[in-house]
């Protein structure tokens, strides 16, 4: 693995931040391999545009600011349109079908509609897991880490009871994707 | 404010990733400022050392990594032996006592001793939140954000139904310093 970039996006409330700690430790603490994560924000992140980006590298991560991201996940119309055009030529787009209407028209992109917010709140009943589906959907679809990866880290960072939740909302969005 | 540059570190499991999280929120979401919150971390991060940079700004922050720390919060002397470097002269050192026992011979840092953990575990019963009471004694000495902007953040970012305890955690934090 060389360095790789990958942005998780939508609005407060979603769980973008715990998505992106949750990555930087598979790779990292589980996986043995180097992360950063970095969320910036400024006043107008109340309800809006929430981002956290995250790189991972064989190597110790010396920047890690986005600058060719290869991976970005939006979950919500204004975080797409906010942070497409930092997507690289040919980068996987994944979106949160219901959320995301109004798609780019660049078609060098590698698309991916996943329900993620329709599964959690349908199947699992409780909406606030749409991050964990769209977690298992991200590795299921990019291998950035491996599913064993992501689901030790998941236990390892959500709040304690709520891991089993968690787990089947990963691996739910991780069937999803596995057509 | 100009550009701010506080390290919380400790050891993983301390909640060190959710003080950088919630200090980051207090004073952009809540407080109208702007921040960066960063972790980095390797393979060598499991079970030890663990750290998260946060950098507040009166403008868009746009280099996240700490460059010249002012505040620097340890809860492990592990943590305390590979950054005590990073810190600034004349900057603030807040140790954990009863985790931190071996202090640096540099006297220019005012230096402050909470004793969060025992504090948690004691008079809390939960020793999970002294990251909370650290964040409390962190602002009741810093003044980075306010005790407001403090509790608001912790009420959005913490786990539901979690918020009472550790709101108090928080306040009794802030209590510790406010001699």
């Amino acid at each position: 693995m060389t360095r790789k970039e990958i942005r998780m996006a939508g609005f407060g409330g979603q769980g973008i931040v715990l998505s992106g700690v949750v990555i930087g430790a598979a790779a990292s603490v589980i996986g043995g391999r180097f992360a950063s994560q970095t969320q910036s924000y400024g006043p107008e992140a109340r309800g809006g545009a929430c981002k956290a980006d995250v790189v991972l590298s064989d190597e110790p991560v010396d920047y890690p600011m986005a600058q060719d991201l290869e991976v970005l996940v939006t979950m919500s119309q204004e975080a797409l349109d906010k942070y497409v055009g930092d997507l690289r030529e040919g980068g996987t787009l994944i979106v949160d079908e219901d959320l995301v209407r109004q798609l780019p028209e660049d078609t060098s992109f590698s698309l991916y509609r996943v329900p993620a917010t329709m599964v959690a709140e349908k199947e699992l009943g409780r909406r606030i897991v749409a991050n964990m589906v769209m977690l298992g959907a991200l590795v299921g679809i990019t291998g950035i880490v491996s599913g064993r990866e992501l689901e030790e880290a998941v236990k390892m960072m959500v709040p304690e009871g709520t891991e089993e939740l968690n787990i089947s909302a990963v691996r739910r969005g991780f069937e999803l994707v596995s057509v």
